[in-house]
């Protein structure tokens, strides 16, 4: 099965089991809306890298559960970040906001349920391997919640004084290093090593968001453009300029490829990182860079 | 430990899990704001007092991580329901409503942190029972997320027409029959026969919370009260008026007590739960029943 099958195979079958009689109608199309059609799925496609990297060539179960839940996590913080409390957004991958389409509650309820779906399909993933599903568990609760996740990440935006590295490691970091942790213990593999590749693809996505932002309009980014100067949000282009950001960028990425561990899928995964690499680029920055 | 006791330390081990650094100082504060100081404890009571009955001795540290994560997801509940696009409530508790104290966004991630929070308690206690503990984690998502959960029968609320059934069951019912099967569960045994008990109970307290709402003001509610007439929500005082409720109340709870099944500690679970009852039993209620 292709990679991007598989990452929507698993997310059906979590939908599926979620808006399932009795749901209530709308909060079922709330739930499909917020997760279908549209995501790159650049998380989950980190996990099944990694994953494959480690040995994965039967598409063990547990592996794209990971992958599912990850994204599942991702798309409940995209729901709740765009309500009118936070960024106040109607656009989202290039259609309506979760909120805009469906009113403020059901976005709230459809976050708060997303967040349970990702948990509830690993631990229904976890008969074959009962002990890996509860630390995969923890990883993923570790990325979501406080105070390490992307719930803390948001909540930095709440503070006077913004704790930077706290608040990019949380807010972006932690799903990536998630993403990579996780497709790693999946396949029975030691976590750590995996660490630094997901912090550094995180913080090079981070900047590529901050240059895209910048950049790009609200019809190329499918969301609201110009964001962080509106919100005065630290961001990178800000803080170094285009050019600046550029080359922080290309140093990142260097640094995320040199840290792949020794592994039997190392080189296809050097290649996997470099190729996702070229697409967080935004199509436009070139007229920026000389 | 007194069960009061071992309740507030567990919810205490999940704080002070969440609200350690890094996590920026304000959404800490919101979290403990959320959980500490004011909430019955209904629901962890109730698991108790069954894994009691099952032949909970010796304090099992799964048996109080459970009870701490259905509380958990109850606090989580309760911030969000009170957010404005809610109830838009600025009392819970007998205090301000997290969003209140601390504006809507930190009550969003607040939420969203505390239902974390409850399944990393539980994935966090697995070490002794890894597969006892998923399965704890599958109930407790079956009891908070769709189509099934609490969210689920928030969700009812945004539809013209409600399953009323499925409205009650989800949104009150669903934490109380968690609350008996996964304290059953807990202990090893087959949460099945535990169902009825929870469902009962769950039942008896949405018309005793029904109750309180018609016939308390909010100085004694500690919440907003007159607030199923204000937003026009199924309730049975409307229905069955107040003595009608009192009866149906009645009913309920005989029929509670009768459902629980035989085990060690059958006499003394009857006695807590006839014990619950009466205060679940709203004060005022003597007055308009002849």
């Amino acid at each position: 099965m292709a990679t991007h099958e598989r990452i929507e195979t698993a997310l059906a079958v979590a939908l599926k089991r979620a808006t399932k009689k009795p749901s209530p109608p709308k909060l079922s199309q709330a739930l499909r809306h917020a997760v279908l059609d549209g995501g790159a799925r650049v998380r989950p496609q980190l996990c099944l890298a990694v994953a494959h990297a480690c040995g994965d060539r039967d598409e063990s179960e547990l592996v794209s559960a990971t992958a599912a839940a990850i994204e599942l996590i991702h798309c409940a913080s995209l729901v709740h970040d765009d309500l009118p409390c936070f960024d106040n957004a109607d656009l989202r991958r290039g259609k309506s906001s979760v909120h805009a389409a469906y009113g403020e509650p059901l976005a709230v309820l459809a976050g708060d349920a997303l967040i349970v779906a990702a948990f509830e399909t690993l631990a229904m993933c976890s008969a074959g391997n009962p002990i890996r599903a509860n630390s995969l568990l923890v990883d993923l609760a570790f990325a979501t919640g406080a105070p390490n996740g992307i719930c803390a990440g948001q909540g930095w935006e709440s503070e006077s004084e913004i704790d930077l590295s706290a608040y990019h490691r949380a807010k972006t970091g932690a799903l990536f290093v998630a993403a990579t942790r996780m497709g790693a213990r999946a396949m029975g593999e030691n976590p750590e090593p995996w660490e630094t590749l997901g912090a550094k693809i995180g913080e090079a996505f981070q900047v590529a968001d901050d240059l895209r932002d910048a950049l790009l309009d609200t019809e190329e980014l499918g969301k609201p453009a110009g964001q962080d100067a509106v919100h005065d949000r630290p961001n990178a282009v800000a803080h170094l300029g285009v050019q600046g950001a550029v080359k922080k960028l290309d140093t990142i990425l260097e640094g995320a490829v040199e840290s792949i561990p020794p592994c039997e899928g190392e080189a296809t995964l050097q290649a996997i990182v470099r190729h996702q690499a070229e697409r967080l680029v935004p199509v436009g920055v070139a007229r920026y860079v000389a």
